[in-house]
């Protein structure tokens, strides 16, 4: 057992005795964390036999207390079963605890490109992967061997989490996936996640509907349009709710066009919201007119929604706010 | 100073080897943090001025990277500041991370009758708790006053978290909160939820869209219809979507009769979906031209969801394999 020697009389700065009246402290409350846990390791030696367990709650700043067995919900899979669960946006800390305990009890997770770095590193180390998104220059894994995949990883009795972006009842292709684990009678749950729309209003500090602004949200898919067909613009285009349309990166000039056409104005709000919800988040703010030429100006990552609606206007408000407020008020914002 | 005695050599279960062996090794590096947070605190001790970075650190255990800045997630307010955040559909485990790590860190939660009393037990004892939700025949405590409430916590100097249920952007209100706490130069940051519809359906064993049944998802407040206004029935009666309907039970004729005289067939699947992903969950399927008379027979709790939409078609399916699975497939699923 290696234990690094203390400091003890380190050469100190100036405010020597404040540092060393707070290292004490901080010392002292080591020490009764150390006790503490020795007698729960007493108590729960089973509950953090998994130091994962333990990992994964720092990792996020919680107290290890949070996440042991006890305190997460019943309903765990066997093995021999399929969780479908959805990452979330990105961010390691918009996972559900749900989400978390199931990562953790896997013994394989099957993912895809949408799930984000920092949920993969959630993942514990001992876990199988299997990798069923896009390769460069390859096309993913279709979705019928995906179900296959699953009905084979459940048979050898393992217990399987089928993990997908952001919420997997929301544009995630879970209906085919249902379907394979079905008709195998394997079971399964479903652990929702945050929709990546949720996300993004809640990192630019607005709400996706605001009593003055949408009575309604809608989420479009522009699966849609890639397979040639077109919404009906004119049931979308309408000044009392949000739309968000997931996935439309590439069809931004027929979204604006055919909502244009359907009667909404030319200087009605749309916002491009890339990387939702992660560090490099990044935004773009216009018109139904101009937002094409935005983007071409100032290209944007795919996966992007496109969020169109008087709530966008919040957007520069909240923003101003946030801006200003950020230097007095943020702990820690601006170093990164 | 005072520092807790180690229990040396306490009474130890019959796998004492095991637990020894674990102890020292967490010993070990609680020592290592110890050393090392000393060299920090050499080097930067403003990094500790702030009491939420350490408490929250020293909170979990300590794992010295975390207390870096550059490791601490950004956007952590200090205090002073209020924190928007969702509580989720009411289960506690649907909480996200961050969620929980807002609570674990405030000084105050100010909530209302729509957080579950799961996500209530998460909040550590000696935080205040702050009820604005309506008391039993009394009104709830005016949406202008929660606002000025939220500004005055933050300017006692205390880090106040706003919880609220499901996801604060969508139908929560929560413009208001955030008008009133910008006119006040308070800082605030939002933390999405899971909405309640996510998790409804998550429980029901279907997807909320679905590439056979829906292209998009309509969510839709009955504040509308309260309010005397209506929707417009005809942009609503499409066979390609999910319609979502939140807190319109008492609505559900004006809501079926709208959809059906706008076009919609008399045998159209509706879900109503009460207590949505909590133990007493309920739910009742039927179509637009029998559901309110099917609900007189068999009344639901409020707030309920109405789900209208081919889709709901999915549900008889899986509940069969999810009943004809439960109970050799699910582990502690019935202790609880």
């Amino acid at each position: 057992m290696r234990v690094p020697a203390m400091p003890l009389k380190p050469s100190l700065p100036e405010d020597s005795k404040g540092v060393m009246v707070r290292l004490c402290h901080v010392t002292a409350r080591l020490c009764h964390s150390v006790a503490r846990l020795a007698a729960r390791l007493q108590q729960f030696p089973e509950c953090y036999a998994d130091r994962n367990v333990m990992r994964a709650s720092i990792a996020v700043g919680l107290k290890p207390d949070s996440l042991k067995p006890e305190n997460l919900k019943p309903g765990r899979l066997k093995p021999g079963s399929v969780s479908l669960v959805g990452a979330g946006s990105g961010a390691g800390d918009l996972l559900t605890l749900k989400a978390l305990r199931c990562l953790q009890n896997a013994d394989v997770v099957v993912y895809d490109r949408l799930v984000g770095d920092e949920v993969l590193q959630m993942i514990p180390g001992h876990v199988e992967r299997c990798y069923v998104g896009k390769a460069r220059g390859h096309h993913s894994v279709p979705q019928d061997e995906i179900g296959e995949l699953l009905v084979q990883l459940a048979r050898q009795g393992k217990t399987v989490v089928r993990l997908k972006g952001g919420d997997p009842g929301v544009f995630g292709r879970m209906g085919e996936e249902l379907a394979a684990l079905d008709s195998a009678s394997i079971a399964c749950d479903i652990v929702p996640g945050i929709t990546a729309a949720s996300a993004a209003c809640a990192a630019m500090g607005i709400p996706l509907t605001d009593r003055a602004h949408a009575q309604s949200l809608h989420l479009i898919t522009a699966q849609l349009c890639r397979e040639g067909g077109e919404p009906d613009w004119a049931s979308l285009a309408r000044t009392d709710e949000t739309l968000v349309f997931y996935m439309g990166l590439n069809k931004i000039e027929a979204i604006c066009r055919g909502l244009r056409q359907a009667g909404l104005a030319d200087d009605w709000p749309v916002m491009l919201i890339a990387n939702a919800s992660l560090p490099n988040q990044q935004h773009l703010i216009g018109t139904l007119a101009d937002m094409p030429m935005r983007l071409a100006g100032t290209p944007l990552p795919s996966p992007c929604l496109i969020m169109v609606g008087s709530v966008v206007s919040m957007v520069k408000e909240r923003q101003r706010m946030l801006t200003s407020l950020a230097p007095s008020c943020f702990a820690d914002m601006e170093e990164h």
